[in-house]
């Protein structure tokens, strides 16, 4: 019989399996979480707010109960950003500091439904955006563990919990993932619904997942929204995967270049198509575009913050929104009308290619706290709603995590999942990872 | 000199210049609406927070601070589903009775900013659905004003505000605007941010204004967007309008068929061209594709009232709960492409027309106020993205208001608001609209 891993280093569909079988309580499993939190959370700092005893009285619920679904007696984490009624909600600003929604965010009170245990509030960027909280790279506390779902990604990777939410406008889920060396998931823009998450750019917000395996996003996919489970499968037939270097390769340094090369070669030796795939010259202003919607929906989204608690917004933060305010309708409405004919042009190349293999960032996570890195290499698929995915590809020259990027037609999460998981298994990118 | 109008009957364009000006006081003029409040509240019921001091209060701080901007000192009403820092916020929801929210909405803020008063929260239907709220139709209290923006239409209609936020995710903006004999206005879908707003079904929820004329609505347009404000022109060109009586012209009574060839025969006397406007047959899914959108992200927006208080949710609402619980995945995915492909159509509609023409609604507004009445005319604008509005064309047969409506392609709000304008002045619909 194989070792028996570590409780709080469980995955959430086995961690669930086991509890279902009567062979672990939601009360030891949470224990375990607990205990890790306790031993790390002085250096990692990935949590805006953890009550023990509330999380474990979660757990003791659940094993006194039969079972409400498929994440029972499971524990998750929650980015700051996304409503709880029981927790505080400060959305990593002092504006909102103690503040108590009424509700829970739609994607928290599902989990619950299905048996979910909250642990706690990961730390977010200040309103999912460029001013990083207190949370360090689990891998080297001198790094940043990227953001805005900071605290999602190193508690993750600090095996403090099996899932965490994110949120991503530009790169807020898949950057941090990548950083620390676990799995990012940004779904279809629209999968997982919105209400109780606090806007940054609604019309590019999307609710993602951060995790160390594949099945674990499909699990909380079909807890959010109401698919049947199953279980991520490597497909059999030869994958047709476009290396896509994209208008960024500049950016990308020598570890994100011998990383994404390494994850090519390794799913050609297992069997993959992969060929190059250049794209049309019109999308590099995506990353322009992107920022335009940033801009123009952040300032709009914060009136109440801007006129009641400005001293309170960050200098980055102003600036996108003096930014947005300063932009023209008309400017603001041709991005909107460009991004749209680029969508269906985005669905149009998945007729040549399964997947996309893509930089998941520009290397590994920078030195300092100051700053949670550059949202380019992620931004540009959340801009064209595509559903996107980090996958972790090994070491980088300084010896930190580095990830490779998978990229589906909208609407194909199935696929994109599925593809990631067979990268994973059969093209043994990503054989490190715990 | 013209009569002077009663003070509560003035729009908010004129009324902001009269207060620019120093002719009027904010205070006076909240007076007046107050008072028109005091007087027909009791049959009209079309608010469900009205606290005159604290009105009083915002509208003699703006009359001794200098301009905040083009709104100073003009009074609006806001939909209770648009949260609002200093009144409750109860979606017409016992589950939300004294609830007090943290900020305002950004509309709210916006419309704040700008130098507004919020005269206070007009009735929603329960979560801006089907359960309607207490409110009487101004023309005839035993008739419903529409919904779900039912106090919005029936206190714009009844001269208590001069214009109101209502949200649209069926017909909810524009239909208790044609009961009520007022213009109702839903924007391109994206185009008022939606933070702060309660979700009904995220893919098709718009902020929408409703007002006594479009002057107004362009004013509060450019508040909300930064879209500079310039008052709608009637166009001097012959206008192209398409006349669609769309694939439910078996729901329209005698009264909207005819109030739309009335508008017709109006539009082609004074200089439009107008030709019939068939809509492909595909199209006549959409209004059970809107289903599908409603059912599946109501269900998903409300998990956390339908664990917790689901007593208290009306059976109207539980079905569409459960319908939408009930619907696969796969099928919703497939709502979501196929709404996309008509929105691509549709825009392809105004190579050849300017503005399409089609009822506002069935016909009159009905008796009785169990029922806000079919949302389907609207409902499939809603569907498509595109602006659409509301104007008010006569009587029917039980001397009731009856509009007619017209659309135009997505992000052409202007051409829309000039056509309404045109439509007006100088075709003559509405002529009899104070």
């Amino acid at each position: 019989m194989a070792q028996q891993k570590p409780l709080h280093e469980l995955g959430l569909a086995e961690a669930a399996r086991l509890i279902a079988s009567g062979a672990l309580t939601s009360e030891a499993l949470v224990s375990a979480c607990l205990a890790r939190i306790a031993e790390r959370e002085g250096v990692v700092k990935a949590w805006s707010f953890i009550d023990p005893e509330a999380a474990l009285a979660q757990a003791r619920a659940c094993d006194k109960a039969p079972s409400k679904g498929p994440l029972h007696g499971v524990p998750i984490g929650v980015k700051d950003v996304l409503d709880t009624h029981d927790m505080p909600t400060e959305m990593g600003s002092s504006i909102y500091a103690g503040h108590r929604p009424a509700e829970d965010a739609a994607c928290v009170a599902l989990a619950r439904m299905a048996g979910a245990v909250i642990l706690g509030k990961t730390v977010t960027c200040e309103f999912a955006g460029m001013a990083p909280g207190a949370t360090t790279n689990p891998f080297d506390a001198t790094r940043t563990p990227g953001g805005s779902s900071s605290g999602s990604g190193a508690a993750v990777a600090d095996f403090m919990t099996p899932l965490a939410f994110g949120t991503q406008t530009g790169g807020s889920v898949l950057r941090p993932a990548a950083f620390c060396g676990v799995i990012g998931y940004k779904p279809t823009f629209g999968t997982f619904n919105r209400a109780g998450l606090k806007f940054a750019a609604e019309s590019i917000d999307t609710i993602g997942l951060i995790a160390r395996n594949i099945e674990d996003l499909a699990l909380m996919c079909s807890v959010l929204t109401g698919a049947a489970f199953v279980a991520p499968v490597a497909p059999e037939q030869s994958l047709r995967i476009g290396l896509c270097r994209t208008y960024l390769w500049d950016k990308a340094d020598a570890s994100a270049r011998t990383a994404l090369q390494r994850a090519a070669d390794a799913a050609s030796k297992a069997g993959a198509l992969v060929t190059t795939y250049e794209m049309p010259p019109h999308f590099s202003t995506l990353t322009a575009t992107r920022e335009i919607f940033n801009n123009v929906e952040r300032a709009r989204s914060l009136p109440f913050e801007w006129t009641h608690h400005r001293a309170q917004i960050s200098a980055a933060l102003s600036r996108s929104i003096e930014a947005g305010f300063a932009t023209s309708v008309e400017d603001y409405v041709q991005a909107k009308r460009f991004a749209e004919t680029c969508r269906i042009e985005a669905d149009a190349i998945f007729n040549d290619y399964d997947v996309l293999l893509t930089p998941a960032a520009n290397g590994e996570a920078p030195v300092g706290l100051h700053y949670a890195g550059d949202p380019s290499f992620q931004g540009l698929w959340t801009l064209l709603h595509t559903p996107t995915i980090a996958v972790p590809a090994g070491k980088g020259e300084s010896g930190m995590p580095v990830g490779v990027q998978l990229i589906a037609r909208r609407y194909e999460d199935k696929k994109l999942l599925d593809a990631a998981q067979w990268l994973i298994a059969r093209a043994g990118v990503a054989a490190e990872m715990a």
